[in-house]
Parts: C-alpha cells; structure tokens; sequence
C-alpha cells in the first residue's frame, strides 16, 4: 500500500476543500468580508483552490476527485503517478482517502466560518458553502451539466499530460488546472454550481448534516446522487474519449 | 486529407463555444448562478474556453477559428501544424471543422441550459447567449470594431509563435492566448461584443434559430455577416502585416 | 538609426495604448458592453494592454513608455535590446516613436467607440476615456502618486531582468510585466487613475482634444504636465535605485 | 551580518506593503477611483502585491514576513538563501527588516492617499486601509482563521520549493506564490481580512496611529496580538508539518 500516496490525496483534497468551500463561505454569508463578490471570486477562488491541493500532492499525481481516478482509470494508463499502479487496491485507496481529505477540508471552513454561518439568516446560503445544488431542479439536466463539466475537466487535464511533463515549471505546471477549473465554473457553474467531483459534494453534505448550525435547515440528501453519479459517468467518458481524440 | 488535424479543430472548437456560449449563458440568464456577474467574468471565461480549446487542439495547430486560418494563410505560412501543409484542401477542412464544431459547442450549451434559457424574460438575452450584436448599429463602425479586433488577435498570436516553440512549456504555453482573448474582450468587446471568429457567431446563431426555446425572438440574421465578413478582414489585415511588422 | 527598433516601439505603444484605452471606453460609456464592470476590469484590461504591447515590442525592448527609457538611461544599461546601444540617439528615436504609437492607438479607440462617446452623456467620463485625472487635485499628492507608481514599475521591471532572460518561455516571459501593471493599478490607481507613462496620458489627451465627440468638454490641460513629468521623475529614480537595491 | 539580505528583505516588505495597503486604500475610501471595487480586487492586488514583492527580494529567499522566517526555522532548512545561514541573528535581521519595511510602506500609503484618508467619513473604514480587524469578535476562531491561513501559507510556500529551482523561469517563479496568496484571501479572507503575517498588520497599525488623519479613530490595539500571534503559531505548524506531509 502506498501510503505516502494516499497522504498526498489526502492532504490535497482536505487543502482543496478548505480553500473551495472557504470562498463560498466568504461569498455567500452577510458577515464574511467579501460578501456579495460575486461569480468571478467563486470562480478564481475554486480555481486556486484547486491550484494549492494539487500543487501539494504531486506525490500521487493530484487526483483529489473520485471522477477523476476513475477517468484515469478509463483512459487505459497504468499508472497514477511514478510507483503508484493502476490498481484496485489502489483506487480505492485514492476514494477514501479524497473522501477523508474532503471531510477534514470542509469540517475546517466550519469552524473558521462557525460564526458568519450562525449568524446568516438563509439556510439555503448556509447548505450552500457546503454542497452544490440546482438553480432549476430536474434529474435530467442538472446531471448532464455536472456530467459534460466532469467530461471536460478529465478530458482535458489529460490533455495536459499529452504535452509532456512539467519537470522544470515547478509550480507553474499546476496554473493550466487551476484556470480549467476555473473556466469550467465559470461556463458550466450556472445549472448546479457545478460540483464536477463526488467528494466535493458529499463530504461537505455530510459536514453539514453533522455539524451545529444556528438555524440550519435540510442538507438535502434528495440531490446528493446527482454529484456522485454524474460526475462519475462524465470521467469515464471522459477517460475513455482522450485516447482516440487526443 | 489529415483528419486527425480536422477532428482537432472540431474538438477543440466545440470545446472553445460550449465554455465560451457557456459563460455568456452564466452571466446573462436570471437563473443562473452567476447571473449579473459582469464583463470581468465575460472576458476571463471567454479567454478560458480559448485556452481548453487551444490546449486540446495541438495536432492541428489550434486555429478553432476560419478567421485565423484565412489569417495564416495571408502570413504565407507553410504549414498548420507539424505535418500539415497550407493547401486550398486543408483550409477548406479545417473551416468546415470549425464550423461543425462550433455548432457542437454552442448546441451543447442549449442543452445545458436549456431551463434558464426558456426561464429567462427576455428574447435579446437568450440571443445573446449564442450570437453577439452592435450596441448600437452601425455597420461601418460595427464592422470596424470586429476587423480591428481580429486584426491583433492574429498579429499578436503570429507574434506569439515569433517567439519560438513552447516545447517544455505543456499547456502553460497556451496561456497568452488566453489572456489575449481576454485582453481583446475587456478592451474592444464594448460596441459589439465581439466575435473575432465567424464560426464562433454564426453557429451559435444558427443553433438560437434552430432549436425551441420558449418566448425565443428573431435570429437577428440582418447582422449576421458582419461577424463573418469583418474578422475575415481582419484576418487576413494581420496575416500580412505580421511579416513586416515583427 | 535602427528604424525596426523604433517601429517596434511604434507598434507596440498603438497596440498598447488601443487596448489600454479601450478598456476604459468599454467601463466607462453607458452603451459600452462591460458598462461599470469597474476598476478589476480596469486593472486586469490595461496589464494585458500592456502584455499583448511587450509581445508583439521584443525586437525593442518593448519600453513603450518615455519613463521607461529614461529610468533605462539612469539604471546604466548599455543597450535597450540586443544591437540597439542607448544613445542620445536612440532615446529620442524611442521617444518619438512611443509618442506616434500612442496617438495612433488612442485615435483608433476614438474610431471604434465613437457612437459611444457621442452617446455617453457625461464629458468627464469622456476625458477619462483618454485621458487621467485626479480624483482630488493636489500638484504635490497627484506627482507622488505617479512618481511612486512609475518608480515601483521601473524598478520591478528592472528586477525582471535581474532575474535572467527568459529565453524559452515564449511569450509567458512577458506575462510578470502584465501582473505588475495590473498590480499598480489596482493598488495605487485610486489617487490619479495612474498614467505611469507620459505617452499614455499626453497622446491620448491629444486625441481627445482634436477629434469631435458630441458634447466633448475640456481636455483638461492645466492637469497634462503631472503625468509627463511625475513619471519621468519616478522612472528616473527608480533606474537610479536599481543598481544598489536589487 | 549579510546586510545585503536584510535590505532584500527590507525592500520587498516595503513594496509589498505599498501595493498591498494601496489596494485596501483604493478599493474602501469613498474618493479613490476604485471604490467599492469589492474582494476580487483586494484578493488580485494583495497576491499581485506579494508577487512584487517576491520578485525584488530574492537575494533574501523573500520571506517577507516573520511567520514565514519562522516556520522555515521550524521546517529544519539550513538557508534562508544562497549563502544566508538560518542562525538567531540572522532570524532578527530577518525581522527587524521585514518590520522597518512593512512601516516604510504603509507609511507611503498615507501619503499617497493622504485626500482619500482624510475625506472619508467612516473611522473603521480608516483603519481598515491599514490593519485587519474580526468581522465578528472571537479570540479563538479570529486566532483559527489566521493561524489556518499561515499555516497553509508556509506549508504551500515550502512544497513550492520541494518542485525544484525556478532558475530559467525568470519571474514567472513568483507567480505561483502570488496566485497562493489570492487564494487564501478569496478563501479565508472572510472572518477576519487575514493579516498571515505579523509585519503585515503591527506596522500599518503603528503608522496608522502615529500619522494625522481627519477624523481618525482608534487603532484598535486590543486585537493587534491576535494577528502577531496567529501566524506566528500557524507558520511554525506549517513548517513542522512540511517534512513529514510533503
């Protein structure tokens, strides 16, 4: 078992979540600093977040989403990063431990946030620091965004592995992630907010659900399928899509 | 016939409109999560949809655009891409490539917001989704402001590639495309919103005229050839002035 | 005389100053499409303003700006590019040429948002268009504020090129000069609008004077000689500091 | 006494207040050009600011900031910079620098906006262009939030140099650590305006209290210990915690 590699996930995704729903929270709630920012904050902010998690997680090539081990998975390569085979094993080593990861990064913003989220008069603003959700419900659409969203994110972040690696960049060979998520927010995040990864969604709900928040309402669990199993459909296609289009 | 060089202009053309279409979607419709978010988010998206487009788009040199390929060929460029020669053929592949792409792109768009756009009031802003329009109309002017634009668009990325490969750089080196289209729509987007691309209006366009969308109004096709017939313009303008001018 | 040189700074100041001035129009005229998108337009549209200038400039040095070339005369460089010596010369040549280009870019702003300008009921936000201003007039207060900016510019972009050339980044190597401009303005612009360039505020004011715009007002020339003298002042200083400081 | 790394040190906090308090000055005092510009504003030009800051001080390792030296302390690393041992004196030099810079450049920021300062009416707002200071008062989370933010500020800034030297990179190395600190604003900036840096906040604070305002108001010293200690705490954590998570 490649522990140092399941850390990396890990640490990543919890560091992911943290900044993630951070600026939604400081988006979204009346007494945070930059309430009322707006789209553009979102966008940048989910993008940077992604920018950091991966930035620290090299070590397991910076999954940091279910969809997108599985897309790895679907796209025939053998490897997630230097030593870590494509394995059973190993995938679900790479879930649990973004899962994990999620949890700690989510639980985090509530404790950062436990006061503008206590003090917020809307429940569905306080859910929506943790978990996305439609604008306009329907099973149909709400899952063919966050399906063709997770389609592109995969497809083209291995796109970016087509281009060689970015030994010599440092750290800038992680900004093309970063700005494709935050394009895809910004294109695709006006349906559903766009999770795009099962353990952005869930874990955050699950948060949610479990902590004390003055005046919560529901974590509405009726959604909570859309951002599991649509983003999970859109990797694989995704995965499988890279080899003959690349 | 270099298929693989169409299929990528397809691809990364339709990549470009479903997150292009997709920001505009966002921003204009009420039931959208970033509703009213603004021309910040506009420009940046817009100059993201480019960058994903040009990143999966290498083998064929990444035009996703008939203005640019007419504009290359003005430069007297050989090739396209590594293996793909400037002929009357390639040329006529690659705009039919953008085109099908673009109709693509801006469709799946209709798809995914498929709600917000009939949810939404107001038959300009659903157009306005696909297809840009004069602030105030004036073709000579209006013209003018799509010739210019086009005209640095292919200048400055003819300039780009004056630079030398970006071997090494992986998708980091799409990057100042994307900030030119970003630059280019936060600066000269004002009278007409800019299409800079005849496949980037004219397929969405098409799209709006096809599909049911409630409470929808005219395709407004009198101006329609004035983004196809201005960027071409101002295509070829920056073609040729590239050689003296670099 | 090394007239590529100076047509690089020509060409690269109109492109500069276009899309510089562009962004303004497109914030500031009430049927422009990014009408009051405010100042992170502003601030991330004039940085690429000047990054799409400094690409398309390399042959140059891309100064594109008096100050710059002045505080390059006191930093001690030998040459502004390759086989172009600093001299008494070449200065003057530079110089010239920056001030062209900015009336050619600043004119064709005029051209392209015209039914704007004549729209916007407002003559100071016409002004702005072109020209800086204070928000409140100082002689003192204004200059600091323009010599701190151009010092802090200067010297920054004197550190670039401590730093190695950037051989091999393509054109990402003028990206740092696009954030420290949009740095500079977001943070110091509040005061003047900052011009940081005596060609970026003279020429365009020069335009503004000339050309008609309905309901045009003052050109506001007893404000003209702030961002001429301010920014050569703070270049000059910061050409100056840059030997014993870096 | 490698005096040289001081001033490094001295020069970069300096600039990186001057851009960094520019930015809080122009986007909150009711007569600068980019009033209400809101918190994408103040996340770019306080990453920008950092970016500047960076890029002047590398002959120091640019720590800019006393929780950085000292989590690099705890990190275990021998060198602040070539030739720049971690020794005590060092560390106070270090310190001291950053301190007299960090005054230096607030100090500029008053002058600078010294009309703004004094024409706006609201006292709080005053203070705010130079300090941090709880949207809701908690000792605990206000703590949390700033020793969370440090902690992820030191811990990502460290893994950035685990990915090797920028060296032909020029600049753009810096990007990254810029891109971090937007990050972390956009995201944790919420419950407090995250100060993650001792200099940042005491010695604005200091200039605040010492220079004339009209109509200044308290400099709020009661809370000045949690934006020293935090990050101080939190910067040591991320330190610790690099050599095992990285």
């Amino acid at each position: 078992m490649p522990l140092s590699a399941y850390l990396s996930e890990f640490v990543g995704t919890a560091l992911m979540l943290l900044l993630g729903c951070g600026v939604s929270a400081n988006n979204s709630l009346r007494k945070s600093k930059g309430y009322g920012a707006g789209w553009v904050l979102i966008s940048f902010g989910w993008g940077f977040a992604v920018f950091l998690g991966v930035t620290v997680a090299t070590k397991s090539g910076a999954n940091l989403n279910p969809a997108v081990t599985l897309g790895i998975v679907a796209s025939g390569a053998r490897e997630f990063a230097e030593g870590v085979p494509v394995t059973f094993g190993n995938v679900v080593g790479y879930i649990v431990a973004q899962l994990l990861g999620g949890f700690v990064g989510a639980f985090t913003v509530w404790l950062i946030y436990k006061q503008q989220l206590d003090d917020h008069p809307e429940p569905a603003d306080k859910l929506g620091v943790f978990a996305t959700g439609p604008a306009i419900r329907s099973w149909v659409l709400n899952g063919l965004c966050e399906s063709a969203g997770t389609f592109v994110l995969v497809f083209v972040a291995l796109a970016f592995g087509e281009h060689g690696p970015t030994v010599g960049l440092a750290s800038l060979g992680a900004l093309p992630i970063a700005f494709l998520v935050t394009g895809l927010i910004a294109s695709l995040g006006g349906p559903t907010g766009t999770a795009l990864n099962p353990a952005r969604d869930l874990m955050p709900r699950l948060v949610h659900q479990l902590v004390p928040i003055t005046g919560k309402g529901t974590s509405n669990w009726g959604y909570a399928w859309i951002p599991i199993v649509a983003p999970i459909v859109g990797g694989l296609l995704g995965g499988i899509a890279a080899g003959p289009l690349l």
